[in-house]
């Protein structure tokens, strides 16, 4: 039986999830949830996850949510096929994924997922005003963490040393909503990171992934 | 060799750490950083973590930081002695593990932290005056996320199922902190999460750990 994504095409976390399908060669089934009209916060949509947010991916009687726990899931899972997303047989490798994958989670995300949403989502999706307060603040912030990643650029190919991984991986859905946002001078003014960019959004895997997300490749008319 | 632990006995994030070595029997060197004279933001520590923060986690040649990540490396590198933090015998347990790390992470953190930074931090460390409006807001999330886990503790013994392990201890932390402020009624309203936390809490190697945090156990005179 094939896994079941439970989300939507267009949304960041779900597409965390499907890029790392797609690198593993595993078989899914989308499941649309109709965030339009708060399928996710009804009972069913509850049960799977009490959070009420997608994605949730289905394998069996196994229920899993949090975009990222899921992806470590699947990388184990299916450590013997596709592109080895974690690293896990060296001690060091792994530790060193595992490290940049949650400074994603702690200083990347914090700052860029306010940062889209005044800047793509408000606008573009609920037509409310944008705060530029705010676009300012997270801005800086966001600055500050690719300068970090700049640096490290200029020493390892990938975050997390020679190979692609999660550590990379996770970020990709929202610099692919980055570099088309008002905000693109963050990637383009710190050259390794837009090399780093332009390498990992070039992979099968993640053009796959990603078709969803066309939804930001221009401003709407 | 032993490890090296370089961070502060009253931080979170180095008790994090701190309490996981203690469950799995690991012995380790506290390194003090000063950081009331940023020691964190010099050359020699950035070396080490490039964000400044505390803690880094020194083994050999291997450097690391981000507490969350350093717990996943000593629950794997020490998987033969103490508590089994990950689970990782089992497919399917060590997936609602890493689920409920990131539910720490990415509903409990971003509440519990600004929360704790105005009613304690700032007004204790800083002498800055507490922002009402943040901890409204802040309380309120943190009352929904504890909703959750409400829940979800009264069908299970631990977040994650039947055993302790890093997703419980991941919170502890502000847990400490959260049940000396003016907030404690955020726990104690919920009696699964007073139960959890008085289980938790009595753990001897939790008891070891928090040695520092005793900072916080009454306000200053």
């Amino acid at each position: 039986m094939a896994l079941k994504l439970h989300g939507v095409g267009m949304s960041t976390c779900t597409v965390r999830v499907a890029a790392a399908l797609c690198e593993k060669d595993v078989d899914y089934e989308l499941e649309g949830v109709k965030m339009g009209v708060g399928e996710h916060k009804q009972p069913n949509f509850l049960a799977k996850n009490p959070f009420g947010k997608v994605p949730v991916l289905e394998d069996g009687d196994l229920t899993l949510f949090e975009s990222r726990a899921i992806n470590k899931y699947i990388a184990y899972k299916y450590s013997g096929q596709g592109t080895d997303l974690v690293r896990g047989g060296d001690e060091k490798e792994r530790a060193l994924v595992n490290v940049w994958v949650e400074v994603e989670s702690h200083h990347f995300n914090p700052a860029v997922a306010p940062l889209m949403s005044e800047l793509l989502i408000k606008p573009r999706l609920q037509r409310l005003p944008t705060d530029e307060a705010v676009v300012e603040t997270h801005a800086a912030k966001l600055d500050s963490v690719l300068g970090v990643y700049e640096e490290r650029l200029s020493k390892s190919k990938y975050l997390a040393g020679d190979h692609f991984t999660l550590a990379d991986l996770h970020h990709m859905p929202y610099l692919y909503m980055l570099v088309r946002s008002p905000k693109a001078s963050l990637i383009t003014s710190h050259p390794h990171v837009l090399a780093w960019w332009e390498d990992i959004s070039a992979r099968p895997a993640w053009i796959k992934a990603a078709e969803g997300m066309k939804v930001w490749d221009a401003p709407p008319s």
